[in-house]
Parts: structure tokens; C-alpha cells; sequence
């Protein structure tokens, strides 16, 4: 049965104060300092990315008990709900750790592996972006509606975002990275979560991000496509514990024209 | 003679009046609306750079009226006079006009080509780095100390800032792009002078620029001396009207090992 208009408003009421939370824990641990970890895949983990998903786990659980908690940090909870929580608590924690603010906490919910509500708030900017099933696209509290260009011709006028580099690499999509910057002129690399919400605002016109986990990209695929843009998975590629994923999503001009460069 | 210690504390506090000017013209444009222009260099210049340019010019003619003035918008005011402000409104227009927050106005004063006070605020992020000659370098008012590298070993952990790729094609530096991001696995495009405030506080280790004019390095160039890193021009190529420079600065060692790579 799908979740009644009522019940989603909840969801994203509920999901909006985890997020208040979640912004406090960040701007605490940032002024009060922290200790860092590198994870086994080489990537960063502070005190605050663990606090950040112990909050809003806590908090989810006292609420939702039977609902299901997919975490970077933690181990998965309730695998088999038909809600389920997914959770990245600080995206970009390399840049989190160096003092540069483009880093962001993102949270989803999905039913039956559909999102539902999602969430992208940036301490360190203070801007937040969220969503939620037929109830419209925000930046700030202000609706977002991406309006597509006139024509395809006007696609090398939009910037294109990327994430790094180095995360093409790392799934061996080099090729692809290489044939997006030769193809377009204004090619930008936003990596991360801030990427995402420069595409949902459509201040790019699309963006392009490879190498990233469901925790990266639920909240961006629903905002996206209740801003009036498009979201498209492009390629999904196995690891142990879970799948990688690359995408393209933006004004659906741009997808569509970034489709056919990057296939 | 050189400027008395009182005199450069009285010329940083007056540059730091007009950068809250600054900053008010362009918050009022981006809230009201603003025109855009294609330069002949197929740059945009829009309302809001001739404006904060207009504004510091008066202010600065006002105050002294003895002092040259070169800006990025208008043309160059007392070529010959011993004090030059040098005044670039908005550096990186194009992200002021997509809604990308990491634009800045750039303010710079040499007395007889040597730098004596330096700001860059950016009105989309609310920060503002400052610094004067003997009078150190801040970050929204809390003084910057670059701590360098305890041996070259340590690069590799940094990351390391450069400008988009094709300012360094628009030189013939693409070279040279290659070999920086062939050479190190953390390097980052963070166009403009947000790329510079992040050296100038050490968030990333280094910054490589190329295709740069005198009104974006200024600036910079005494922040970095004042907070004890290092700045150094490695390219001087003449253009109709100036001069395009490329610049490496940051911590000691980090600059040292990119004078390397990039010869």
C-alpha cells in the first residue's frame, strides 16, 4: 500500500528535526575538535561522522522501531522493513577534516526501495535541500522547479558538475571521465554531496558521479525528480557488502545528452 | 620610503570598510536581480561586478585621491602613482550568476609593486580573509598560521588546489595540468579565489593557478607571505593589456615540491 500524503508529511517533519540534530552534532564536533580514523577502504571517519549516525539511529528507533537503518558507518538494521532509513552522516569527510564547508549530511527513507523523503543539509554552509514523495523540492525553504532548456543545442552553455577524479579511477571509468571533459567546455569538478544540490538548484545543469553508494545518491534521486529533473543510474557494479553505482541526473536535456557521451 | 606601521593599520582598516560595502552591493544584486554581459574574452561581467567596482572606486578616490586604481572593469586610474589599489569586484562571475557560492570580491593595495594590505571576502559563504604587511594574516578575525609539512614525505597526504583545466589549456599549461594530476592522487579543482582561501588557511596544502591577472594574485600572494607560507610566480606571459601569470602557493614545502613537478 503506498504511504497516504498525510503520513509522508510526517516522515519528512520528522526527517527535517533528525536533521536539526544532525547539524548540532556537526557544528559541535567541529568547534570542540575530534579524533580521526582511516577505514579500511582508505577513506576518513571522525568522531563526528559516528556520533552524527548514533543520533540518528537513536532517534529513529525510539520512533520507528520496525523500520529498517541502512548506515556508512554501522551495520544494517531490520534488512527485510518496508521502510528503510538510509544514512550518510557526513559526506565529504576529507573535506570535513581539512575545514573546507562543501561537505553535507544526507538522509533518505525509502518504501519497498522507493524514496520517499530525502534530506541534504550542509552544516558548514548553512543551506539545506530536501524533498518528499508528490510534495515538491526545497532549497531553504523555497520551492525548487529545474526547468529544462529550449533546445539540445543549449547544453554547452549549462556547466557540467563531476565528482573527483580519482573515484572514475577508482571504478575504472577513467575512459569516461576523460571523454566528458574533451566533450564539453565547462566541465566542473563539485565532488560530493555539494555537487548534488548545485544540480538540484540547477545552478549546473547536470551532474555526473560515479564510484557512489546508495547513502550517496537516494535523497539527490528524489529531490531531483521533484524538482522536475531527471535521475538515471547508468551503471551499477558489485563490492563486497554492496553495489557501487554511477549516475547522471540534472535538466533532463543535459542527462540525455550526457547519456549518450558517457555510454 | 616604506609605509609606517600606523599608516598600513589605518589603510587595512579602510580596505576592510570597503569590502563591507562590497560585500552589501553584491547581496543586494543577487536578492534584486541583476543584468549580464559576454566580455570580448567571452568572460561575463554583470551589474553587480560594475557596480562593487564603482563603489570602491569613489570611496577610494574620495579618501585618495592621489592613489592609482586598477580594476578588472574599468580602466587603470594614476598608472604612475606610488600607491595602486587593485580591485577585482567579483572574481568568479560565472558562479555568481549560476547561484555557486564561492565567488569573492578581491581588494589588494602595493606601494610601489609590493603588496601592503590584502582582502578577499566571500559574500555567498559569509567569511572574509584579511592580512596586512607586518600585520599578519586572519580568517574572520582569528589570525593564520601556516604550519609547514615536517618533510617533503608528507605531500602526498595534502591536497593539493588548482584552478579549472581550461584556464590551464587557455595558456598552453595543459601540459602541465596532466603532469599535477598524474603526479599527486589528491589534487582538486577549486576555481578562483575560494581555491585561494583555502591555502591561505591550510585547508588544502597547496594551490597551482594558471592564466591568472594581477587583481586575483595580489591578494593572496600577501596572505600567504603573512601567514608564513610561500608564494611564487613560475609563468609571466604578455596579453593584449597585462600581463597572465601562474602562481604556486602554500605551505613551503608543498610549493617547493610543485616548483618541481611543474617546471
Amino acid at each position: 500500500m503506498p504511504t497516504p500524503r498525510h503520513d509522508r508529511r510526517e516522515l519528512l517533519r520528522f526527517a527535517l528535526k533528525l536533521m536539526d540534530r544532525a547539524r548540532r552534532t556537526v557544528l559541535y564536533y567541529l568547534a570542540s575538535g575530534y579524533g580521526v580514523r582511516v577505514k579500511s577502504d582508505r577513506s576518513f571517519v571522525t568522531d563526528a561522522d559516528t556520533a552524527v549516525e548514533k543520533v540518528l539511529r537513536k532517534a529513529i528507533l525510539e520512533r520507528f522501531p520496525e523500520h529498517g537503518i541502512i548506515g556508512e558507518e554501522f551495520p544494517a538494521r531490520n534488512p527485510s522493513a518496508e521502510y528503510q532509513w538510509i544514512i550518510d552522516p557526513i559526506d565529504g569527510t576529507l573535506s570535513f577534516t581539512r575545514g573546507i564547508p562543501l561537505y553535507g549530511c544526507i538522509l533518505a527513507l525509502h518504501h519497498r526501495g522507493k524514496p520517499l523523503v530525502g534530506v541534504i543539509d550542509h552544516p558548514g554552509l548553512g543551506t539545506r535541500f530536501h524533498a518528499a514523495l508528490g510534495l515538491g523540492c526545497y532549497a531553504d525553504g523555497k520551492r525548487v522547479r529545474l526547468k529544462d532548456l529550449p533546445s539540445a543545442a543549449q547544453v554547452e552553455n549549462e556547466l557540467i558538475a563531476a565528482g573527483d577524479r580519482s573515484q572514475f579511477l577508482r571504478t575504472g571509468d577513467s575512459a569516461r571521465f576523460n571523454r566528458l571533459t574533451r566533450s564539453h567546455p565547462q566541465v566542473r569538478i563539485y565532488a560530493d554531496c555539494f555537487g548534488h544540490t548545485l544540480a538540484v538548484s540547477g545552478a549546473v545543469g547536470a551532474m555526473v558521479d560515479f564510484g557512489v553508494k546508495i547513502w550517496d545518491i537516494s535523497a539527490t534521486q528524489l529531490m531531483i525528480e521533484e524538482a522536475g529533473g531527471r535521475f538515471e543510474i547508468v551503471k551499477r557494479q558489485k563490492y563486497p557488502g554492496g553495489m557501487n553505482y554511477g549516475v547522471i541526473f540534472g535538466k533532463p536535456k543535459v542527462v540525455a545528452w550526457l547519456r549518450r557521451i558517457l555510454k
